[in-house]
């Protein structure tokens, strides 16, 4: 066996080869003779080597890992010429999206630090991001119309550890943003796979009883919010597994602990102020606040990062409005951490939110029947991003609106007013 | 800055960031404006790093690195279903032939542990490297053809360093084969750029003298070896810099001592026994012995290795038939070293050797403007395949046979026997 490197820190090997298991059986349901393709930061290569360990068991044809480096992302910024920061790895996403239209599973690991460019600038950072968006256009299709089996796992890297447990030494912030991910992902406790159905069960009866709803609007109210979702017609709301187009029933997160769907593009008004920071391509932007007016953000401003922000919002037009909103309890097991994770993975199963930009096609009935312009018809946003951001709280309360004019109560302080 | 591994040995960083600087400068000469695409180790991620810094401070638009890792090798061979090993990653290869016909430049960078896959079944490895060696003719053909500025370099692996020196602690065995990668390099003197200037030109001085001479054969006479190497019509020899088809003047190899040309694939003869052990795809392959009856490999046998041997010739017919032949004085650097690096990048420099499989088109006179069927014509082979291995040594004396029936020294002992 080689031993390329060794890190100073130790990750628990028993629960990490867990996660690497629940990402094959669980996220992704790995098919035999499916190819599998990752992609990393590179310092997730322990996780990685244990996905791979699990996949071959599953019968992969091949595994193969793309790794992000953010040493080198940062020698571009720091040497790149001037017009470098418009160009981006175009062949290696074509590749991708091939794989998957012939029909590899895909995983991504989370663990970037979300602080790593917020000392560059912003228009380098904005215009990298635009060319990476527009070039990740064919790969990210097969994942936001779930073609194929799909999920996201998370690794503590340490750069993210020292951003969200900044009073530690290193090893012991990678130790315990390392417990919190296994936690959060349900790998703390020996029979992961059996709790993860359980929890996928829970999350299904909410769908159902929202579905059976069929609101015509979401009212959030809370401090500095009064906010008018509407859903897009023929919405349908989703969480936990699902099925891809693929016929595999998979979980495209974990952590999960959201239930979600589609807004009607333009149907929303009213102000909102976000509850969380976001961290987007290694900026934070924080303490939002945005008005809309017939689905469209007219107004915007946050008290950290407000360059970034609208940097995102101007990226096209299909930036400016909603592509998803989510409800999430705050009594959820990543709120009950306490812990502000910098990553929209976790912090967005912490709180109810919203996204900017593109729609999921597979929130909608009959949704993987429909052309995208009938899903532009029923109130479906495109764009090239899909940004989420966090609205909810335990001071926020959420009613849904029926077409028959009712208001019924959803959330109250941010818990789920109604049974089971 | 992120710190993500600390290996426990230390390779020296300004030797390490000079092979760097000269990957970028003489082994690409990379032009402002280009890519570059990486294949490396995972294990060679310092040197990739500073690969990056130098290719951005050269102008590049996008680095891209993709990274091979033992384990995951590894995890295939171990856990792997059946069908498993006839497939490969298509659509990554697919995608890095499509960034070098947009121009990208295409950097390897060599540290594979040579006996990694050595207790596998062999007919797996085989089997494993066809599907790799077809999924990446398209990506090899932009090298084999020289369409763009491409390179290798080498990066001393911890599995790599334990097999050349096995007798010392994995710290030191590294520190030893770093030192003899910066030697062979020529990057441990303070003016290595000027050091590949000076070589560059006795290397044409070699090719010159050959190319005047226009020898119809050559003859290899030492112990176990007979060996008469019909040359192509039209023939050009090469060595050191060459001219890529976009133009850029690059240094294929670093290091290189060899001057090499493309045999006649029906015109060899005669029998010939191997200097030095051969790694192929992580299996040793050792005292070979072939006898030739028009270009074609009759008679094949290893002390060990023989399966895989076997398997190699069995690819395809051209994996019986020669594609290169290449001098390397006795006295090179490289064999002066007394280092066996179980590697071909190194090994082929210290020994005169052959190849079976693939010819290299720019090998002719107007190379590039001949159709694959002219090349065929004139005597050059193709194959999935292009494997180098040793024939010459201090008792091994070499003949230039002429047209006209002359025969004049080329090599005694070892040793050019011309000026200059």
């Amino acid at each position: 066996m080689t031993i390329h490197h060794v890190p100073s820190y130790a990750v628990d090997p028993v629960k990490l080869d867990r996660l690497a298991e629940l990402a094959i059986r669980v996220g992704l349901q790995f098919q035999p003779g499916q190819d599998l393709v990752v992609s990393s930061p590179i310092s997730a290569t322990p996780l990685v080597r244990r996905i791979a360990v699990h996949a071959y068991k599953a019968g992969a044809s091949v595994v193969t890992s793309i790794y992000s480096d953010d040493e080198i992302t940062l020698a571009r910024f720091d040497h790149g010429h001037e017009q470098s920061f418009d160009h981006a790895a175009d062949w290696l996403y074509e590749g991708i999206a091939k794989a998957c239209s012939n029909n590899a599973a895909r995983l991504i690991i989370f663990g970037d630090n979300p602080t790593l460019l917020s000392n560059q600038d912003p228009a380098k950072v904005a215009r990298s991001a635009k060319a990476n968006a527009t070039a990740a256009l064919p790969a990210r299709e097969n994942i936001m119309n779930s073609r194929v089996n799909w999920s996201v796992v998370a690794y503590p890297d340490l750069g993210w550890a020292r951003k969200v447990f900044p009073t530690v030494s290193d090893d012991i912030a990678v130790k315990m943003l390392a417990d919190e991910i296994f936690a959060a992902s349900r790998v703390d406790r020996d029979d992961a796979i059996g709790a993860w159905k359980l929890h996928n069960a829970i999350l299904k009866e909410r769908t159902n009883w929202l579905n059976g709803q069929a609101f015509r609007d979401l009212h959030f109210v809370g401090p500095g919010t009064d906010l008018t979702v509407g859903l897009a017609d023929g919405h349908n709301w989703i969480g936990g597994a699902a099925i891809a187009g693929n016929g595999v029933t998979y979980n495209p997160n974990i952590p999960t602990e959201e239930v979600f769907t589609t807004p009607h593009a333009r149907r929303v008004s009213g102000y909102v102020r976000s509850t969380k920071p976001l961290s987007f391509q290694g900026a934070l932007i924080d303490e939002i606040s945005v008005s809309f007016e017939e689905g469209r953000i007219v107004h915007a401003k946050a008290a950290k990062g407000n360059d970034v922000l609208h940097k995102i919002l101007d990226i096209d037009e299909g930036a400016r409005r909603l592509g998803e909103v989510a409800l999430v309890p705050d009594s959820s097991m990543i709120s009950k951490s306490g812990v502000l994770f910098y990553n929209t993975l976790f912090d967005e199963n912490a709180s109810s939110h919203i996204a900017l930009g593109q729609s999921f096609s597979h929130c909608f009935v009959d949704g993987r029947c429909l052309t995208p312009e009938e899903i532009k018809q029923r109130g479906g946003n495109s764009s090239l991003i899909h940004v989420d951001w966090m609205i909810g709280s335990g001071d926020v309360d959420v009613d849904g609106l029926t077409a028959d004019g009712r208001s019924i109560p959803v959330f109250r302080k941010g818990e789920w007013a109604y049974g089971p």
